[in-house]
């Protein structure tokens, strides 16, 4: 088994929303869930791991070690559960995209969650003024709602790459239903705030809650010192130049 | 089991014909098989997924998602029982390609399929007026049933990549025989209608079937939509450059 | 299981020399070994499959498909047994060079061969006069014997990259003795009949037998012709550049 | 199985010191752990064999073949048992370097080894006049000491590539305590004796020993050795360019 999920408890949740949003374009996914948890005041209770991740270790501000991960957290909206996925890592091989996925989705599976809301961002290769949110959905009819929470269907984004599209792509053979949002960001950010918020804010609609912006900007920094790690190349033991060029396309 | 063939339900087929048709050069095999499905009325009867496509998931034109997968459909041409593969995605990795083509061929093996006809594009490299179709075969004396079909067996290809060929070369050490179609392209068109024809019309001859081509463009435009989609670097969350580009080869 | 070898029967051998030469620079190794079983008479035993060869499919000049794999022959020697490994593909992926060489390398085992001739060129840059041909052995004392035959020691080569190497450092542990012999060879040559009759000339000697070289033009003709059709990049379909570019270098 | 440790005998340890130095930037943790074995009179107790490890094998000066592996030794220092791993190869992959990880944290969690120490290099891309050794460890209060024994927690290095890194990230969850020391090295130099030198003084005060350097310069060129002949493309067998140009990525 190289992808296990370790959870600190048993989970007992009735009919949860899982949201997923991890390292990728513009960071957007990451930091929209790790503000979510923040906001929601989110319980940490588990984690996933894999041999997967790209083989690097961070050296965090005050010199402690960290292994890439995923975090699960755990939170209620309106009385209702919802599941948070959140990290600073995607696999670094195709196989290796799949088997986290269908890792995750074995999760909901067992959590007995049937709806999925992923996040990612959609590069767009030039300045982006107002980013809009461009949705992908599992059927037809989670469109409505969706529009009116601001997201836009009018677009030509033609695929979606890395777990954001897998988990509904495969989930939907499962029985998930789900959109997956995606902030329009330049690409060249290494993580862009503008479209980070203009994601949180489909959300506050979609989700009927309200959030504190006043930490995002801090939210961001945070995510982008990490992301300024990972992309220094020079600050590294046992380079491996062909996976490290890899592996930072996919987060860049 | 990171590949896997899921029937809707026991197929009961009596030495059935073996079609394949995946994405690759100019995108003959696919629109072939795909043409050939749709004149023939083919059910679909399965589904193909594997760890090893590329880690995308596809936005259709109505925004709803779909995971890359090959489809197994089931007609009859003549009175004899036909199987259909066709699907928008081929293995990422040499161990993959070599694992998707075991596992087909174990299916050919339960339902008693022993005669397998593979279609795929051969890259000429520059513009092609007339395209031929050249053919390759587990045994010479298939030869001359295909040549009064319109195969050219007079060429210098000389090797198979993918699928097309592995069914072949490794499905002769179980017995299998059978032809790769192979329609010659320049090989930097996304999908090559002339050629798909020629192809499309040696099965005719080959199979005594006759084919209404009117629905051909369109078909051929529909693979084209999810081929742009493929292609548009821009498109994409959780960009990964080096995986993408390794990707789009053997799509090309 | 990735990798397999499969025995037409049961062999009785006692004391087996097993000699290797596999698809590699200058193509030495393989076309020795091809020579070799020519002029040995040597039965055709086995073959060995594995999913880490590279994705492709040989079409030879009669149209008809071929799938890479190795070839396992057993011939006699002045009374000896002698198994050779001779075929026109190489793993196409680190792990697979090893899961391929400790396959080989169980074989052995079973065949209770304890001694091993390795065959491969070492690529020197540059235009090649008089080719020698370099030692690399198990343990010292095994150079006499092999100096004697016209093997040189006095090398900087550093390095041996694949099987030839493998079999040797890993089957030195497994109580193996043996010699890789690495023909001088340019390195752009696709094949080098001087270095293969370099090479040739030492096992005439090491082995005492007498070669009719005669034949040898012709199977470095054939050889030849094999390796046109994997370089020809055009002539494939399904074309993973990234797969294939990187297959081709340790073919070339 | 893949990667696999192989044990002369059972070691009965107590509370064993964990010291990691592979081959790395600069090579300073090999050559550090190599001087250390060698300076503590080491006894070799056990190899780490892998199929993640580079397809290569290595020509000594006598001419012998040597297996790519990592060396397990045992010794003394102060009344306390200590564990090395050294050697000239780390994994090829991402997926291979955390196998090789979790095997390694498997052996120190059967050998009750809870504190490690890993040794790299930081490749500064530039001169270095005077080497600093940097450190990252599993929890703060680790810091004090080793700053009293010289090394450097003020730095900017923002992850650690490799087994170095992944011993103490992934290690942290098993409860394992310890310190990575990265020697700071321009990255360009094949082996660098100055910064090795760094922090072998740096190891000399934390572990309370006395170290004799006249045996450095010596040891440094032995292992100088080795690099040429790893980075010595041409003197190779089979080369697959691919292959070669990432696995020397991380040894450079």
């Amino acid at each position: 088994m190289t992808t296990e999920i370790r959870l600190d408890s048993e989970l007992e949740l009735e009919n949860p929303l899982f949201i997923e949003g991890l390292a990728g374009i513009g960071h957007i996914g990451r930091n929209c869930v790790s503000f979510l948890a923040d906001n929601l005041e989110a319980e940490k209770v588990g984690e996933l791991h894999s041999h997967h991740f790209p083989p690097y270790t961070i050296i965090q501000d005050d010199k402690t070690v960290k292994a890439l991960q995923n975090d699960i957290y755990s939170a209620e909206i309106n009385g209702r559960d919802v599941v948070l996925l959140e990290g600073n890592a995607q696999a670094s091989s195709p196989q290796g995209h799949y088997e986290i996925a269908d890792k995750v989705l074995d999760f909901t599976d067992e959590i007995d969650a049937d709806e999925i809301i992923t996040i990612g961002g959609y590069g767009k290769g030039e300045v982006v003024e107002q980013p809009e949110v461009f949705g992908a959905v599992t059927s037809e009819e989670i469109k409505n709602e969706y529009s009116d929470a601001g997201v836009q269907f009018d677009h030509d984004v033609g695929q979606i790459v890395g777990i954001s599209g897998l988990l509904l792509g495969l989930g939907e053979s499962r029985g998930k239903s789900g959109i997956a949002l995606l902030g329009e960001t330049p690409g060249f950010l290494m993580s862009d705030p503008k479209s980070t918020e203009a994601v949180l804010e489909v959300l506050e609609k979609a989700l009927d809650i309200e959030l504190d912006y006043s930490s995002l900007d801090e939210k961001v920094e945070e995510s982008q010192e990490v992301l300024k790690k990972l992309q220094n190349l020079k600050g590294s033991k046992d380079k491996d130049e062909s996976s490290q060029s890899s592996d930072l396309g996919y987060i860049g």
